[in-house]
């Protein structure tokens, strides 16, 4: 097998080469669409199952509203069309006649939805909705990668409606702290969490709150977003409900989603020169056990199969690799480029003497665990290796997380994408437009405040920013 | 509220109407395509739910190919493209230009996935391959019938490629048997299983297997089909590997899908009068309890709440409906309209005795059980339904299925729609043609055999063929 390319060196073609040869995805004929492959549709499975009990915890119902949308329906919030219209793929024809009115592959379904919630709609009764759907959207773009950014997505999106400003607003606070703990808690990956500039939230929306991380090559990736959405949606979908003093009023709307590019953020913070490390909670499989000089059927490979068995009745997900042309050392190499948490070597010798030895991906380290202390030592491990990548990233991130005041100081570092900034901004677009000359952009505007002027001109800071080179 | 169409003077007019009252779905501003609302996507999720268990269970990945396919992709099996001509949608352009290509919306996946079956596939070590995909797909329907027929369904498609046809044709049976347990089963619904007639089988199958169940208007619906493909497709996208005696070979491929239909299947196998009535292991609420002459908070109340923790507590789905403004009444209507399997009714002369009055949907009859002994009852009443229900739609099948030995007899009742008629068949399309006259069509040939010579003509029979008036 041809190694990878240098992580430090050239981190963009490991990145795209890693996500391949693990067998994550592969290119599909169809311009930057991908096949997410077992492997990574497995991930994304578990993702998820994990954040689909969390939505219908927090109250909200999945259904499915149409993967077509009459073009006049996105046309009619002006700043929603002005943001997607260069990206839409379109329906022309269908049952082989040319369409009275073309039909656009969702890119988002805001304005399906929210023609639907205008029928569905009578009194204060009714409210709140809180809906939630699992599928794909399409979004044309010119530059793909593999689960960062691909033509088609598949994702969540979140789509509610409320009687009141407030309750809207505690709506998109509560899915962003969702989001933020399947971030940190799930996929070990530190966030950053802040509110998006004018410029850069959604298309539509009045707030996007968002959450990014920091990846291994210093780049900000954003991870998902939550919107409150203007009240320009419900006025031009004629969404009106009758308030509990008899009045006719518009709803509060948000929306709120995350992708499969939770996978890419998965591959690109934790993983390094030997290929995919994988977050125990996350990882399809997080014991692989390899039989060592073994036969089919021996005792050895007997044995193995029954610590399968064993780790799989407390819930632990495990591959028992019983191919039997393979060499072990060719099984290593592969497990270690798919990122398996904790792998588990057995040989005559270490059945006679009881025990196995137990090999961690992140440091490598082989330990020999008595057979009788193996479930307890293999749960340990799990539980300390998703702490051990947390706290690696976050190292990672807190070291990474500059302080400047002035964008000529730091400009030029940005473009070699070492890390976030935290500057003071004044908030016009136009010192904005500075970071352009950098390839770099705000991310988001935080609580956190330390500056008092703006990074470009001499005018007062309204809010830190942090500033980054972004995916 | 309005009653619902005659059950059994417009049992077609009932259908729609029950599937929009009962909030199951709703009509959407494109032709043909519906929203599917929470209460029908929480059925769709439980049929995902068992049925995945048992595709992963027997051995399949989940996986994702994309949306959208060449246009090109399609012709290359020439009986796979002329079926689906006429239903495609078809991107013309993207990105604000016109596709050098067209991208057809998938009809379904079969072209795609064996292109990249094709890379995926280099010795016979690689085989088989089994996978499956959870996704919508587009066939531009003229007449629609919301699950039964619509332009976006949502389905899983399995897809496989084996060495041998004996493997290839096992693998068709087994999920064929997957499918008809999940019917009869878990729907509820006891099904004829046969082989598709030549002219009605997949376009580009070599063998089509289906099942069938028969609706209340005595109508056949195809439930799901298991099939085995022709050859032409692994030819036309060059999929070869490399057998045992190193030599090139062409796989072996199946396909199988089920679809929303299946939810069509048990509202117009199951309804009545009153609405809908579901099998408990498909309803996504088991229970519903209402407290009758009882105010929020009041002892009645708490003691509702309570049975609700303790059924939620053994697995039981439960809904305590503490919708205030409303009266009991109103309620009992809404939940047998939405066919909910038990009602528990509590009020304060039961609470006194220690009881409450347990209703089942089926029969309507009331029955005072001791708050002791609740659990066991409810979950004694839940198996008892899905098993009636069964039973109830087994008799009715049974009663419908007759034997005839010529179309000119019993043609003229299949234009009633009176059941499904089994007789003897040449096997060939110019006595399949006539059946059209009455506006039937052969469902399926079955192993059972009892006819020696052809419903039309006096060429002998090759096999029994099950004849119906179809959805």
């Amino acid at each position: 097998m041809q190694k990878l390319p240098d992580i430090n060196q050239n981190f963009s073609e490991w990145y795209n080469e890693i996500v391949y040869k693990a067998e994550l995805a592969d290119q599909s004929p169809v311009k930057g669409c991908i096949v997410v492959r077992p492997y990574g549709w497995s991930m994304w499975e578990l993702i998820q199952g994990r954040l689909d009990l969390r939505i219908k915890a927090t109250g909200h119902q999945n259904c499915a509203f149409p993967l077509l949308i009459p073009e006049s329906f996105l046309k009619r919030e002006a700043k929603h069309i002005e943001g997607f219209a260069p990206e839409l793929a379109i329906v022309t024809h269908a049952g082989g006649k040319e369409l009275e009115e073309p039909l656009v592959v969702r890119p988002t379904s805001e304005t399906m939805v929210h023609h639907m919630f205008a029928q569905w709609m009578k009194s204060w009764r009714d409210l709140p909705i809180k809906t939630n759907q699992w599928c794909s959207v399409v979004r044309w773009e010119m530059r793909t990668r593999p689960f960062l950014r691909t033509t088609e997505f598949f994702w969540q999106e979140g789509h509610t409606a409320h009687a009141t400003y407030d309750e809207a607003y505690a709506e998109v606070k509560q899915m962003l702290g969702e989001y933020v703990d399947l971030a940190q808690n799930y996929l070990a990956i530190p966030v950053i969490v802040g509110r998006k500039s004018d410029q850069e939230r959604f298309a539509g929306a009045d707030i996007t709150y968002t959450f990014e991380a920091m990846m291994q090559d210093g780049k900000a990736l954003q991870m998902g977003t939550s919107h409150l959405l203007s009240q320009n949606f419900a006025k031009s979908f004629e969404m009106t409900f009758q308030d509990q003093n008899g009045q006719l009023a518009y709803p509060y709307l948000t929306s709120w989603g995350v992708t499969t590019r939770l996978i890419g953020a998965v591959v690109a913070t934790h993983g390094d020169q030997n290929g995919l490390i994988l977050p125990p909670k996350v990882a399809p499989f997080q014991v692989v056990i390899i039989p060592v000089a073994s036969q089919p059927g021996d005792t050895v490979w007997q044995a193995a199969d029954k610590i399968r068995l064993e780790l799989e009745a407390v819930g632990v997900r495990v591959k028992f690799d019983d191919r039997d042309h393979l060499r072990p050392g060719a099984k290593f190499y592969e497990w270690e480029l798919k990122g398996v948490p904790v792998r588990i070597e057995l040989g005559p010798k270490d059945l006679a003497q009881a025990q196995v030895v137990l090999v961690d991906r992140l440091s490598s380290k082989k330990q020999a665990i008595l057979l009788v202390n193996l479930i307890d030592s293999v749960q340990a491990e799990l539980i300390d290796l998703q702490q051990a990548l947390f706290d690696r990233a976050q190292v990672r991130l807190t070291q990474s997380w500059h302080k400047a005041a002035k964008l000529d100081q730091f400009g030029p570092n940005l473009e070699n994408h070492a890390g976030v900034y935290q500057t003071g901004w004044c908030q016009s677009p136009a010192c904005e437009l500075e970071l352009k000359k950098f390839k770099a952009t705000t991310r988001c505007l935080i609580e956190d405040r330390e500056f008092e002027t703006c990074f470009n001109c001499d005018q007062a800071s309204i809010a830190d920013v942090i500033v980054a080179k972004a995916y």
